[in-house]
């Protein structure tokens, strides 16, 4: 029996979540052996775990989302994450292997009826599955790839361009032809976008005071495909500067996550009529039949050093809440990930 | 010479329109006979006018569409008509054609370098080219079958479904075996969408308190299809009960083309993300190419009676103003036209 580490929700979040609201106990045990006459049994190390923006929605009584459930105050926070199976009594995991999947914030886990992929390709950094290879890599595929229709000549704009889907799509769309503009929250951050990731152009939205005008200056001719990450008041400014036909990938709204009982209005939806306009909602998990596919395209592309990816990493469960928190305050650049444990 | 009454726009529009806004002058003249020494000319004599809720947007200074312009105080207001060719010098249109297209409100036209369709199809009353055989007719066919992908066995809603769109595409889904709920703004709207149009079900919104609540009673599990002819409270509550990867053909917002200035906020776009919701605006004017297509579905419906439409007939230019301004407190029971001389 060892001493089993885990950052917990205390209580459900209304509004701004506050570190105060999780908790890194140290209070949990586990036997790192496993239960004798019973197979299907991995016991996992777990080493990354992601932060996603869309977990702050699972922190509510009131989960809003189709495809997950709430949290449980005094359980741990569960995520997408990278393990080591250090014993298995399952015949498709041995010991050694490295898998990825939901995972609980915590230093060790035994899962039964493992809901788990083993990874294929471990000459890549294994904490790529947290994101540029698993849920934000697959994401900004599906969005550019099958949602939003983008061609070349194209004016696209992305927003949380810095995070861990914007800087993916934005380097697709450069790659496909278009000229690309995208937003992000500090002067850091767009200096990135402009010169690690080759964007034409970026802006530091902070600093800006009427949206729409910003539009207007970067996209003069305006707009033919947002990538939407924020929602909120960017996506107000947006349909006031598309074009017709122009195409609307919903990704995320992050700007809102923490106002979900009262969120903000938007207000220029009769542009969705008046210009022909589609919002096209989206998630990956309707795609996992393109994972093939999508590492056909990206692993290529990372061997050969052809596509940037940064990634945020906080070291230690204990700068896990910080961590997650701060995806809501633009603290992170790039993908903002926890590393329990290395490999 | 002869006198040639028209229907004028008097004054850019603000908020809520009133017959004010609009005048019947007696004022022009015009000349039957065509310009000597000019060829291209067509003279014709107006038939039928439609009234549509886009005409609204064009009573404004600053027009919000993509696809047209302002209307011009003191000029009379254009829209979709019917009118017979007295004469001609145009190679395509000889004396006595019918045609149709962007027409004046007024009595006799004279049209240089005509934008005008030769009626090819006179067996059907010719009224109904301001309507099911013309814009409202194909908004419906390319709303239902272009757009919004519905299939048998979808929960369908639409709502203004008494009206030119409405009622059409409510007998599409029904065809297409999808179950259909619609909703209007008087009793007698209701009995006409459940006892001749062959809705499911239908409601008057204008007697609910909750309309996220009352949809929620129509739907128990959920809308796969909104067809939305009006925007505002009804988009937000029909948001909040979609199903997971529903569509919504945004096809019009009447509730809101009084209020440009000022419209309502939408607040349940998260919920875009977290069902994966496609809200797909369009227009009928980039599907001109499939009207032999439409016309080869919806002209044996009507001769063999397999389809039901109701016009709302206000006879007389007089009477004009008083139709077009109904549209927007719902007075009209159909598609609402006007008549200014009968064929």
């Amino acid at each position: 029996m060892v001493r089993n580490k885990q950052v917990l929700l205390k209580n459900y979040v209304d509004g701004f979540p506050k570190e105060s609201d999780l908790e890194v106990s140290s209070d949990a045990t586990i036997s790192l052996e496993l239960p004798k006459n019973e197979s299907g049994v991995v016991l996992l190390k777990n080493l990354y775990l992601s932060c996603d923006p869309m977990m702050r929605n699972r922190m509510t009584e009131t989960y809003l989302g189709a495809y997950m459930e709430s949290f449980k105050p005094g359980s741990p926070l569960v995520g997408v994450g990278v393990s080591e199976v250090v014993e298995s009594s399952h015949p498709d995991f041995q010991k050694g292997d490295y898998v990825t999947g939901y995972i609980n914030w915590e230093e060790f886990s035994v899962v039964r009826n493992p809901q788990l992929t083993k990874i294929q390709h471990t000459d890549v950094p294994l904490s790529y599955y947290t994101g540029i290879l698993g849920m934000a890599g697959m994401t900004a595929y599906v969005g550019f790839y099958e949602i939003c229709s983008a061609k070349k000549g194209d004016y696209f704009f992305v927003s949380a361009a810095a995070g861990a889907v914007g800087q993916l799509v934005g380097q697709f769309a450069k790659r496909a032809g278009c000229y690309v503009v995208g937003s992000a929250g500090s002067k850091e951050k767009v200096d990135l976008l402009k010169n690690k990731f080759g964007f034409d152009d970026a802006f530091n939205y902070k600093e800006e005071q009427d949206l729409t005008a910003t539009l207007k200056r970067y996209f003069p001719d305006g707009i033919d495909v947002y990538f939407d990450n924020v929602g909120g008041k960017m996506l107000d400014a947006v349909l006031a500067n598309m074009r017709v036909q122009g195409r609307i990938a919903a990704c995320g709204m992050v700007s809102q996550y923490n106002s979900l009982q009262e969120p903000e209005g938007i207000y220029n939806m009769s542009l969705v009529i008046f210009k022909s306009i589609k919002i096209l909602g989206f998630t990956f998990y309707h795609y996992l039949h393109l994972y093939p596919k999508f590492y056909d395209l990206i692993l290529p592309l990372l061997r050969e050093k052809k596509i940037e990816y940064i990634e945020d990493i906080a070291e230690g469960l204990e700068k896990g809440p910080a961590a997650l928190l701060g995806l809501f305050s633009g603290k992170n650049i790039g993908k903002q990930l926890v590393a329990v444990a290395h490999d």
